[in-house]
């Protein structure tokens, strides 16, 4: 059972360092660093105490921290060493889209670790692939100095979402994007009811939905996590709404109206309305 | 050389119905009826008086001359005896891009046949393969009567397109539409120069074009002939435009701006302009 | 202090009825029928009941009724007889603002009055004085029975009125209207902020606020009770708003943007938003 | 008869100098220095030959000639000294629409003239009153070499405006704007015909007009010289426009749509489009 922060912060010392065993890669000695300042107020004042620890630790014992984390990669996956965390987590990215630009991101991430001396770390919950090789191909480019601080804002993004798998209380750090969308009939002067909407991730179909009497669909298109960092369509079906209107020709002017967005925040609220008239529309980035 | 106008209307009347052979298919007597009407003050005209003299024949008649079209199919395409115009016109459709629906149009395409006793009949020029397809299954429904009607109609559009390759002069009838797309920069109160675009027929990449000064693209997009029946895709690349600017994200909110329209009116006037802001954008049929 | 429906319910007959005095004008004949179909479920239901009580009366009794309440004019209000609710109806509505069309108001009132034997009756409360002028000059055209039901039907808009002004409980009948804005600056994609909003109802100011961080106001404009139909105009003060933007000309292209409409249904959802350019910007009726 | 450049660059040089009396206020020693900079390629040339010749002049010979100025002031129209350009171009100006804020002007203009030495200068035919008292106060505050420059600016303002009303020939200067108004109907998809226009300029009715077959006016409301730096707006009557459409409630949600503008660059093209829907519209400054 997932503890409370309450009981994290009146454990005793080995079962809190147990509790969060895995938060930090291979680094038992993170949480044991943080223990001392117990009591944490709030979830997000407890990350806060462990990347605290992270950075304060001696370069040496943060190198080792970085090189202590498994390479990015399809063939990692194989490594029966591998974390479960980290298995899930670079599962959930699906590498292999890549394609033929997969070998393109080997090679970028060999020279990335024989230029710095750790592997490669992204916090994979928030990416699509060609953004984690867009990424590390900008990230080569860095200093050495600035990119250990590139790798611990990645480390900080990872932990925090293991984080708030394994603990509850109050003050969560804010962890989750939210993308929804709205459709107004501006031929009408009311919401758009029954338009279709298939929302696509890099290509690939994430998700269907019908707009309610509100025009919106009944529950957000995702807010269960990150919006990983891509390139996103929705696409509306709105050639059966329009049937019977008067003023459509056959076809209709009309009949999917796509909306191609990038998400560049993955913690940020997108709300994609979309004014439907017969022979125009209009969208903007709500609020 | 094409004949003008005046020379058809002052030529001996077997040069003149040679000069219109082609144009209705294995059916000289049409250009021999509408000999007596000259002379022809405009070649809209001389077109109107070719169709009366078909609507003006007798039934049987009209009937072998709707029988002497060859059947819309690839397999006619191999058959010989195709007249050189019927096989420009369907191999310019290209029906095998239909794929698994060929089957489907060809057993409807028998159906027709032996419902109303001729070929289906379409003025391909005017079409796109699922267009057809869906035209055919509309049009087995029809009563003969109602049937025949819509058959002379696309004779019609078929020898309007024939005549005009063949003849000029004054009073052309209008058998071409125009599509053309329009990019303002509403940021910045300008017209936005050096968006490219591209434009896909079913799916197909049919023309590619960068805006001008004038948010325009030096030629319209489409203005050789008739418009297609069919589902188009314009792609406004705003990538590269946007980039330097301020309150863009990485990756932006827009890359490409796909803008899915259906022509139904081939010889109608379609131009599309795009209201381009940073966070939003309007498309609407202009004028 | 204003009696539950529970009470109302509970409540000797003679005590109902004196509790819904003046409610209906000059008839205490209404609750006197209505008391017998006690108890009440809902607000709307007692209503109902009342207005039911109305229909039910004999033809004279109505038409007594009808001639018991007094005329809508300036001169009314000077007539020491008049109920305190009409005064304070027929005040609120401010008659005289017709100016030199209050002629023609009095003129048409008489005829009104002749030609149908019972003063022009009109929900004040959901009326701007030139859309009561309107209103008048179209009913002056009906047949008397015609007449009659929309007589009633005013009847029945006033005395609802007067109703939930004097009972509480559940299922109080809907009588407010709703009148909200929303500015979203679609050049930062996100709510504009400090916007200062006017609001004018038939040229006269009735409300200012400013949009807050949602780029809504901290409340609506209008909800507390029926949206007098009339012509509004809804002024943005984006001016400031702009100040310091790249891509601004001096002066800016937008000072103040006005947004005319109307209100044709007191008790609609109207909803206004403002999609903000600096070079464009879009509004519609939303949701 | 107004003489063409090709005469002006063939006549003596007391002709030329005469031709050109009154451009330069009370200066004929600027047509005199440029005459040996004859001949004249365009207009354009001429004019910056006798710019550049008010510029080489000593610094007290400029000084005198911008104190050949007629203060501007309702005042300076009674003077009979006034020349009779500066007259026409104060008149058409009309300050006293200033009402209360002409003492204001006039106290700003005297502080004016004591910091600076010469009388503040502005080319009225590019100015509404509200903007040239703003320019005024601005101007104040301004160094006194940079006041020079901005004085020498309008300068070339008001000449060019009266050269080109002097002579004719190729590459006449640009001093003329544009403004057009442009309806598109998106619920039909078509341009909006009959729809009445009318355009304010700081509160007065200037121009109205009329939608043709195109959605446009058949003439630029404005195009005949400088459009005055100042506030606008454009009023579109829409009510009758939308008599009779399905989904309009009565009172239409627009009867008048007002768009405000205010024109910057005099000399500018400015294209108001406005894309209108039943419960939307939307406008941005086009091309």
């Amino acid at each position: 059972m997932m503890p409370t922060l309450d009981q994290l912060n009146a454990m005793p010392q080995d079962a809190f360092v147990a509790a969060l065993d895995g938060v930090f890669e291979h680094a038992a000695w993170v949480a044991e660093t943080a223990v001392s300042s117990r009591p944490f107020a709030t979830v997000t004042a407890l990350h806060e105490a462990l990347m605290a620890a992270v950075h304060a630790a001696p370069s040496d014992i943060g190198l080792d921290f970085l090189c202590g984390h498994p390479p990015l990669s399809p063939k990692a996956l194989a490594d029966p060493g591998l974390t479960s965390s980290s298995r899930a987590e670079q599962g959930g990215l699906g590498m292999t889209s890549l394609g033929e630009q997969l070998a393109r991101f080997e090679a970028a991430s060999s020279a990335y670790e024989i230029r710095f001396g750790f592997p490669f770390i992204v916090c994979v919950r928030r990416q699509t692939p060609p953004f984690v090789l867009r990424g590390l191909e900008r990230r080569l480019t860095n200093m050495p100095d600035q990119e250990r601080v590139a790798a611990f804002a990645e480390i900080a993004h990872i932990t925090r979402l293991r984080l708030v798998d394994r603990v509850t209380g109050p003050g969560m750090p804010k962890t989750a994007g939210h993308l929804s969308a709205h459709v107004l009939d501006t031929v009408r002067g009311k919401a758009a009811e029954g338009v279709g909407i298939e929302l696509f991730r890099e290509g690939v179909l994430i998700k269907q939905a019908f707009t309610n009497h509100d025009g919106r669909t009944d529950a957000p298109l995702l807010a269960d996590g990150p919006l990983r960092i891509g390139r996103y369509e929705l696409r509306f079906n709105v050639e059966t709404y329009f049937a019977g209107w008067p003023n459509i020709t056959d076809p209709p002017w009309y009949d999917i109206i796509p909306i191609r967005f990038s998400v560049a925040d993955p913690e940020g609220h997108y709300h994609i309305p979309l004014l439907l008239g017969a022979w125009t529309y209009t969208t903007y980035r709500g609020s």
